[in-house]
């Protein structure tokens, strides 16, 4: 995490979130630099964990899935990092997310539109959560923009 | 939409979800066919807005950001559509997502790690929804999991 991130990073950033597939070549002719500095650069996002993945933004809805996020806050008193470890074995859980405020654990759950079948799944990961004080259950219906940076 | 989903389709974006950066080729090897097979269902997919973006995973929190999800229901008499699109046009808005359930509008905006700042944004954001009934704000402080398919 010590190395800097400098204005290039960040162009190079802005670019692969709105087309992760794009070339070190077709970066560096948009960037005006070379590709050798392009893949250096990449290289050490992707070894700092500033980039995280490279991932597709599918339509759940097409492949006919469900996607739903739970909001849950736990009572103080339950350890969450035991959840998670719990939680992340989980097939059908795809995001697990520590927070702060209306919400400390926020799951995203991809599954099937037969809502008999979703609820068993839903139980299944709502009874891996103990002492849970609030839970929010949010059907995601249409994504009208999706940008990361 | 009328083209049919097949299994080369659900493989190539498994592995596209793992790592968007693979090429025709290195799909074609793995998956044991062709780069003009791959590129040709892959360019399908595309179309018919079954992938809908090839992005990045970034470390906010490594960038000086914070990511805030604006869990928000709205009453009956208000037009969600007309909301929305006031809200896409909202450079600190990254998500604008119409759901179903605890929330019928899910906002997520990435903001400046600065608390004096952010409350600035959050209280524009939330200024542009007339009618909202309930809001949840949640700051992710930890993303442990994450997948997409």
């Amino acid at each position: 995490m010590a190395d800097k991130i400098n204005g290039i990073d960040i162009r190079i950033l802005k670019l692969l979130s709105k087309n992760a597939r794009l070339t070190y070549k077709e970066l560096a002719e948009i960037l005006g630099t070379t590709r050798q500095r392009i893949s250096r650069r990449m290289d050490r996002l992707e070894r700092n964990g500033v980039i995280k993945k490279y991932t597709v933004i599918p339509d759940y809805d097409a492949l006919g899935y469900v996607h739903v996020i739970l909001g849950i806050t736990v009572k103080p008193s339950v350890s969450i990092d035991e959840v998670i470890s719990t939680l992340v074995e989980d097939e059908n859980i795809k995001i697990v997310q520590r927070a702060l405020g209306s919400h400390n654990l926020v799951v995203h759950i991809v599954g099937p539109k037969d809502m008999k079948e979703l609820e068993k799944i839903i139980a299944e990961v709502t009874k891996k959560i103990p002492g849970i004080d609030k839970l929010d259950i949010t059907f995601i219906t249409e994504t009208i923009k999706f940008e990361v940076l």
